[in-house]
């Protein structure tokens, strides 16, 4: 007897992390699932049960797994293809086995199975840990899925009903494609960030044991330089064709402005940099289903409370913040708050909260 | 009959936008100066005069700077070094004529005039415009001066008291070092940024209409994307030279990263990660005067009014927030706020806050 009108599903979640956890939380309060975890650190799975993430805890993969509907694997890519490998063996024939690992290629290629379809949510890679797990982590996510020509119908459709109730948007790619595309908008960023760090904390110091002073634009720039080595060296591996490649395309396009800097060519400059700055904003648009972006930067004092009158203001008026930074002066006694707000009609109500309350603003 | 000691100096500020403006506002507020205002826009001369920063407005350079101490000339990069002439065509014999522009070797290399000293400081690249003008926008900031061979002590001397009444550390620098650490950490980062959101939105779009999901991270990395060419074609092309060597340095660490990648070099990779880790540190260490910087990360609910309530629980507490950046969901309903705190004990007692005001949080 199949799944499919039967009640809710039967999950297994193997790896309660930040993802996992969300998985679990999500599949008991949105489908009243039954959700079983496992994970190799039993303090973790603690938690995860102590969180209300698991209806039980297994001692293995296999016990796990073995009455299941839908299995999730959320554990880091360089366990990622063993650890759906133990899941398969032991999965029921009708179930569909998937996971959430951030490259598809590697794992889908080891796995020619019709239970398994490979996923990746976009979403959540700020924390870790099951104690900042979320129920609606997924609410619009993006959800890739790579199905094989061998995947079979039934599970596909039963993991992409899941995922819907999981509050997700599940996207069909080829995993070629997925990996060339998170390499350009999430590994070749992180290999970016690294070499403008190491750039410029070795570019002054050659001469100087001083190091450069940096401005705010360096610091957005260089967030994410060095991230975790535990998560990343396992992803710039598994992934190391998509990225090479598109580090290559880099170079080429640095290789171009180097040429049109040495030419002193300044029409090609210019039109590079407009082109760039279309391409930004149709980004930041693609992302958003409150209308277009607008972005407002305000001067203010930076002491304690100004940001909270700032937001407060803006709050008591109804207007949501997309997104914020601050960017403090040198001193860090004042500085200039950027604010994104979706849709004009909010942007400029913003603007006028803002230089209502005094501070000088510039934007819509 | 010098100026020294014979009470507040005679200021001409030549071009009074942000930096023009708050070098008169700073001038008059904190010197008492005497401060004589031009700009090529009327518009823009008359709003500094209403703001306050100026005593008068002059018709022309020459009646601007005629009867001058110090003249700042503070105009777009690609009109300074015409703009410099003209000053020091019409200023005193014992005037000191300086500039604020970005780059300094081609306006160095234009004016060998006893009385010019290139300046520059790191301060308010984020607005523009008299309106947010600031007396302490140069508090703490760094001050380049690029001092030649044949500069006269007397009016070097002079310039360098005026920068430290302004609340500003002046630091001597040659100007290819100058241009060579500004195309590291702010020209570079910039051609970077153009080069991802450009690759990015390109990516995806030659098999498919639609664009690419990002994430936090990549808009962070591409913040300064396409920043308005009227600045920095000029910026780009008055330092093409230190800029080309840098972004063939990029290369070459981007290529040393692919050759890492295409031999599955997994120790390489972690080291060079590792690495980046630390210089990071080390830049944003090198920043603050109040020890080292700590990052928290919570997951909060992104309704209005939370950022508002976070930071006046903070802020009661006499926990200043460095510098922050919120990441909202897909749906941006909720999010991961990051919070750069310095100092062991500040960034120990925030965490404890947010904590007890519910929100999740790692750090410290």
């Amino acid at each position: 007897m199949s799944w499919a009108g039967a009640g809710p599903p039967k999950i297994a979640v193997i790896g309660v992390g930040l993802i996992g956890g969300s998985i679990a939380l999500a599949a008991r309060e949105r489908l009243g699932a039954d959700v079983v975890g496992y994970d190799t650190s039993p303090p973790a799975l603690a938690a995860a049960l102590a969180r209300g993430a698991l209806d039980r805890t297994a001692a293995t993969i296999a016990d796990a797994v073995r009455d299941r509907d839908v299995v999730f694997v959320a554990v880091p890519v360089g366990r990622l293809s063993e650890t759906v490998g133990a899941a398969l063996a032991a999965a029921p024939e009708d179930c569909v086995v998937s996971d959430v690992g951030s490259t598809k290629r590697a794992v889908v290629a080891a796995h020619d199975d019709p239970r398994f379809v490979g996923g990746h949510p976009l979403a959540g890679a700020e924390t870790s840990g099951v104690e900042h797990a979320r129920a609606d982590l997924f609410e619009g996510a993006t959800w890739y899925l790579t199905p094989a020509p061998n995947t079979s119908g039934m599970p596909y459709e039963r993991l992409h009903r899941v995922l819907r109730q999981l509050g997700a948007r599940p996207t069909a790619i080829d995993p070629d494609t997925h990996d060339a595309i998170l390499a350009t908008i999430s590994h070749l960023p992180h290999v970016v960030a690294n070499v403008l760090v190491s750039q410029a904390a070795h570019a002054l110091s050659e001469e100087d044991e001083r190091l450069p002073a940096t401005g705010p634009s360096f610091r957005d720039a260089t967030r994410v330089a060095g991230a975790s080595s535990a998560i990343w060296t396992d992803i710039y591996i598994s992934n190391r064709v998509a990225l090479a490649t598109q580090i290559e395309q880099a170079m080429a396009r640095l290789g171009a402005v180097r040429d049109a800097l040495i030419a002193g060519d300044e029409a090609a400059l210019t039109s590079w940099n407009e082109a760039a700055a279309i391409d930004r904003r149709r980004l930041l648009e693609a992302q958003l289903a409150g209308g277009p972006l607008f972005e407002l930067r305000a001067s203010v004092p930076n002491r304690p409370g100004v940001i909270a009158q700032l937001a407060l203001e803006l709050g008591r008026s109804g207007v949501n913040i997309t997104d914020m930074a601050l960017y403090p002066a040198a001193d860090m006694s004042e500085g200039v708050v950027a604010l994104w707000i979706a849709g004009e009609d909010e942007a400029r109500r913003a603007q006028d909260l803002v230089r209502r309350l005094g501070f000088p603003v510039t934007g819509v």
